[in-house]
């Protein structure tokens, strides 16, 4: 079939599974090795380590089996509460995709009345494809297999990473190098475990799902999209209820806590430290896991969807067609080999060298995947063929693809270094902002904006820079392909990324057992890089984002058979219009909800506080349970208004205004969404390191604007308040706000193009 | 020619010069009675008050020759600081816009080569237009017009506001009913000018350039354009200038004095006290007529430039042609009788009436011009003609037209009464996020954004159906008479919008002249309602700026001769993504330099206080002048970069990307920065209220949150002072952005056209 490919279709067949065999076997090895740290104070146990039991000597502090115990005790009720927290979630979002799912089926099937005949094909022509109908069944199992993908991969992060805290506590003991290899290695298990599993299942269905659709790869691609629908509905829930549940408890926390009280963060006698340990897992963990799968399997789908009525479906090219599915296989070699010069072939031996680390991952990882994509697009692609391009065919060369993916690669690369600039403390701009601290809070704030909305600049040329290339180059396909470059690496990003809370949680038990002062500057200062490394991984969430809107924009343009989105039609204008507003609508309910979860969480604590004797004294435990279920309870009731706005916006537009209209609606968001995306996620961040900054007093800047608990810090104090919705809630959502839309009506658009309009057609 | 019309030409020739002349002889009136308040402690001539002397004597605090000299006097620096400040903003501006009428007539005059020759029409078929080079030359003169009566339009609403400001105070002696007819009228002076002088110079421009084109209209209008231009060109420097000087005052003046010091708002012995009401008048109130002055003239020049090119252009009918000027000159007469409600009908006599009063002024002006926009469109169109709409000839009825012109009135009042509802203490929005400040800053803030975030749903709905209505009707013609209809109540609009700075100002007066207590709580009242109508007039100058935008947009399209504006191209997509994000960057430099600014001003004062032995006490005058020239120096030097974004994106995209890339870029600034524009100046309004509900304390609730100077009344105000540049810098300048990069498009469109986007051709 493909002749004019170097790279056999059976090559194919075995590379892309191997890879994400490979994958899941290096995952398994990343958690055997951290398991090998012992948290349950069994003395015989620890025997294993060998040499550790004389580094733990050092250790001036607590130093006992009662450290151990004492850790042990807490990693259980942290990994208790998320445990509990996500079935609850899971349970909530499990009815929807029942619900949604049947909806799929009905929309779809209803299409061609529920006939099970065969139709004429949309592209092929002269070519029969299957019917409506199984795509409907279809597209729901494969809607189906794509949420509990997303969610057994957030799952399975929460996990691994509960069962990581406490380890890179205690290997804290011993030196800030094996505490950042326990930290690392544990997120390296949740990227490689994602990465590989989402590559796994989507092969599978192809091959399963070929098996009935043979021949017709339109319908068969049609269906794998329900894929990316699944996995980016379930991020939904895992951002926004997550993004909820972690604010409500870390705004509740703090504000009582630090502002109130004055005692510092992660004490145990805050009644609110158990929910805020367990919301870094669900929300930056679970959620972000979820999200960044649902950005990889919605590229992909956009990428097939595309390929499959270009000339690599319309002449059955398998290994062309697995371009995409092949640039994820050779990612995770990539990120594998990356991964050892963090753990194996270089070591951090102080605590100044864990950014650099951490930064030389993104580096390297970025280095050697550009030769992959060279390999990939010289053996996987022919070295000239069509892609679809909104009714036409157009004439592409393979390097030009290569430079398309490439592009995406590196953009996000320049995203990550962009938004290091702009909330790492060791720059200028997060600097001004501690120091606007000066003259109190507002000051903070309005610095804070402006470094937020300064922080967009670059990333947005960036963007647009690759999708001008990719677009131009390749239409549609460049754009989505891109998306996928961006992503090629994305085990090293959630690696990096989940780094951050693990090393944050590690804190927050060192704190809680009591640990010396040394542990927790260890600790503090693993903390630290993560704060930034969080930033530049939502960078890169919001700039894949972007990327892989567009391309199921124009998946879903393409599939619902328009041509042109004219901004010079009313339809479309106010469509855009409407969708430019929809992530503010959209930011106001999950910032009101996580504002009013931390009244509640506040009065709590307060209540706490006031009737628990000797809760302040530390001679009387606080009820941890109780903040616990206040936090899942406003998170589970608050996610569904976001969530009913998200995924009702594209079916109501779509069914009433019509496609024209729903395209204006999708590009209005993505422009304005990704915006306030950055912006928001990079100003919270900025806030969060400006109170590192006056709290750590490295410089003598720094020096003159603390010690904690003066009025700079207290003004510090609340502009970080501020930002933790801003950054961890509606910010990052916002990418799923984008993305689900356009992905919503991509797997709805033949249901649109048949009955979609209504109100202009009867009006 | 225009037998169908039942308005001979020669009429219209009458009404639209009376109509001005109409409008200025009334705000001369106006200015008359104002003058009657004496503020030169003459007694002699207080005698011609009459009654006033015995009314006076009622009251209780000081009432001596003092307290007239004394506010004289108060009132001579702020008059003197806002002269002084608005010469030097002017100059700057004026050495600008001299360089930049060099360039209009350079580049559009390179067109044809600088020939003189006449060259066939792009639109007339078969006829000769003008040479380009006569086009740049009028284009050029109209630009200068433009931008001397938008100069004059604000500075002579300054001059009435800082003349009527301690008139206002004075009156309040007698009641809040006098003091308020004071505040009123001298909003009328500025609303009745401005409205009647540029409808005024643009029809004696019209007939003037007419006698030079004779047939030629297209060449005529494409000329006016340079109108709109000129105007918004110096509204840009009027908003941005004024807005960066009034808020570094405010927020300096309040981060020492309310917050450092202690001192109440307006304390004569707050070193920045005078540059703060200075920057009142010089933000409030000339940036504001500049602004709507701009959206004034735009949306008449984009209507003008549409029906040149429709059927009303090419048949040469003079009436229908004039129907922009002739909504313009009913809703003169409109707004007349709409003031008379307000002065002479009804008498505002308690402190709980001035909110109904004005919002009555609202709704009257609407209701009567809707039965205006009736007869105009009954007398002044014929039934039946047609309308350009990108390369094709649309044919309207013109009831059709009627309707397009009444949605955007209709809208306007939708909008005004939204903002109230958000920005109104009365209200719970307000209310609520009061309440949040019982936890302090943080939340107050978070609250804030998410009101901010939620106002703009339904304006968006609102301005979003006006343009399907009005774009589905009559085309972009329609969406610039829809954005006509918005602004044909603008003497209205503009009085009850000057009236809240005069009020402001005047509590100032009474509070530095050392006035009593009830006096004080009178300029409250008066100044709590003006904070509420300062909201609703931003909402509507946003509105229309959205409209006037698409409008001018869809002008400058015809003219490039783009038919489509295709999302689904590279060019206009990325142009839409970095146009989207242009309010940001804009909005990063106006944050930044308030804060910068008010870094100063804090250092200033604080100087001030701690070196000038008696200032806290009262014995020793502050050095008011200082901190009006750090005010004026950094608005001037801080203006330039926002000002040079705004001006060199479209000639800088335009020359080098070409008019689709530049299409993208307006259409995607449109629709991101109307909805910063419209959250921040909610935000910002509903803080300010938020905190005056607290201090008023008129409810059990508000009562439980003050008083002033407790904990919750502290968060309120950083929330506040964060609100400052929000309202008053950033948000409303973005009205500005997004208004001038259309009209600048529109007026360099045919050299875009000839020449734009070389970086395209060249590689």
């Amino acid at each position: 079939m493909s002749a004019s490919v170097i790279l056999p279709d059976l090559a194919t067949q075995v590379v892309v599974p191997v890879a994400a065999a490979v994958g899941i076997a290096f995952a398994v090895l990343q958690w055997f090795l951290v398991s090998q740290v012992k948290v349950t104070g069994d003395g015989g146990s620890a025997g294993k380590g060998g040499a550790s039991e004389s580094l733990i000597e050092e250790e001036e502090g607590l130093n006992d089996h009662n450290v151990v115990l004492k850790c042990a005790e807490i990693q259980t009720a942290i990994s208790e509460g998320a445990t509990s927290f996500l079935y609850t979630e899971y349970k909530y979002a499990g009815g929807f995709m029942t619900v949604f799912a049947v909806l799929i089926f009905v929309f779809l099937g209803s299409i061609e009345g529920f006939s099970t005949k065969s139709q004429p094909c949309h592209y092929s022509v002269g070519k029969t494809c299957k019917p409506a109908l199984a795509n409907a069944a279809f597209s729901t199992i494969a809607f189906v297999l794509g949420a509990v993908t997303s969610l057994v991969s957030g799952f399975l992060g929460m996990k691994i990473a509960t069962y990581a805290n406490a380890r890179t506590t205690l290997e804290a003991r011993k030196g800030v190098g094996k505490a950042f290899i326990v930290a690392f290695r544990s997120g390296a298990v949740m990227g490689f475990l994602l990465a590989a599993s989402g590559l796994f299942v989507l092969y599978i269905i192809i091959n399963v799902f070929g098996i009935y659709y043979g021949d017709d790869w339109e319908g068969l691609f049609e269906a794998i999209t329900g894929y990316g629908l699944g996995g980016s509905s379930m991020a939904l829930f895992g951002r926004v209820g997550g993004g909820i549940y972690t604010k409500a408890a870390d705004v509740g926390a703090d504000l009582v806590g630090k502002v109130e009280r004055n005692i510092p963060e992660d004490d145990p006698r805050n009644p609110a430290v158990i929910a805020d340990n367990v919301g870094d897992n669900v929300g930056d963990i679970a959620g972000m896991g979820s999200d960044l799968f649902g950005s990889y399997a919605e590229s992909s789908c956009a990428a097939l969807v595309v390929a499959s009525i270009s000339s690599f479906g319309i002449n059955h090219e398998f290994t062309p067609m697995m371009y995409p599915l092949l640039i994820s296989s050779v990612g995770i070699i990539a990120c594998l080999i990356t991964t050892l010069f963090a753990t194996d072939f270089f070591e951090v031996k102080a605590v100044d060298q864990i950014e650099p680390a951490l930064k030389k991952q993104l580096i390297i990882s970025t280095a050697v995947m550009t030769v992959g994509i060279a390999l990939v697009s010289w053996l996987g692609l022919p070295y000239t063929f069509t892609i679809f391009n909104f009714g036409a065919q157009k004439t592409v060369h393979s390097w030009q693809l290569f430079l398309c993916v490439a592009v995406g690669l590196w953009a996000g690369l320049v995203i990550g270094f962009i938004t290091e600039y702009y909330t790492s403390n060791a720059y200028s701009p997060v600097q001004d902002v501690a120091d606007s601290c000066r003259t109190g809070a507002a000051t903070n704030v309005i610095f804070g904006l402006a470094l937020g909305y300064k922080s967009v600049i670059i990333p947005i040329f960036a963007i647009a820079f690759s999708i001008f290339l990719s677009f131009s180059l390749a239409a549609m396909y460049g754009v989505a392909v891109a998306a996928l470059g961006m992503l090629s690496t994305i085990a090293t990003g959630l690696a990096i990324d989940a780094y951050g809370p693990i090393s944050d949680n590690a804190g927050g038990i060192a704190e809680m057992a009591g640990m010396s002062h040394r542990i927790r500057e260890r600790t503090d200062a693993l903390d630290a890089a993560g704060n930034t490394t969080a930033a530049i991984g939502k960078g890169f969430a919001i700039g894949s984002a972007a990327l892989v809107s567009l391309a199921l924009f124009g998946a879903f343009v393409s599939r619902a058979g328009i041509t042109t989105v004219d901004v010079l039609t009313p339809n479309v204008f106010i469509g855009l219009l409407v969708g430019a507003m929809l992530p503010y609508w959209f930011s106001a309910m999950t910032m009101k909800s996580v504002g009013s979860a931390a009244l509640k969480m506040v009065e709590e604590v307060r209540r706490q506080f006031n009737t628990i004797p000797g809760l302040m004294e530390g001679t009387a435990k606080p009820d941890y349970a109780t903040c616990v279920k206040i936090s899942t309870d406003a998170s589970i009731k608050e996610m569904i208004p976001p969530g009913a706005l998200v995924m009702l916006t594209p079916l109501i537009v779509g069914t009433f205004f019509g496609v024209e209209t729903l395209s204006g609606v999708l590009a209005g968001a993505l422009v304005s969404g990704v915006q306030i995306a950055i912006s928001a996620s990079n100003t919270g961040g900025a806030w969060d390191n400006a109170k590192k900054y006056i709290e750590a007093g490295v410089s003598d800047h720094a020096k003159s604007l603390g010690p904690k608990g003066s009025d700079c810090h207290k003004a510090a104090v609340i502009g970080d308040t501020i930002g933790d919705p801003l950054k961890d809630t509606s910010g990052p959502s916002l990418n799923i706000l984008i993305k689900l839309m356009a992905v919503e009506s991509l797997v709805f658009a033949p249901f649109f193009a048949t009955y979609g309009g209504i109100l202009f057609k009867y009006i």
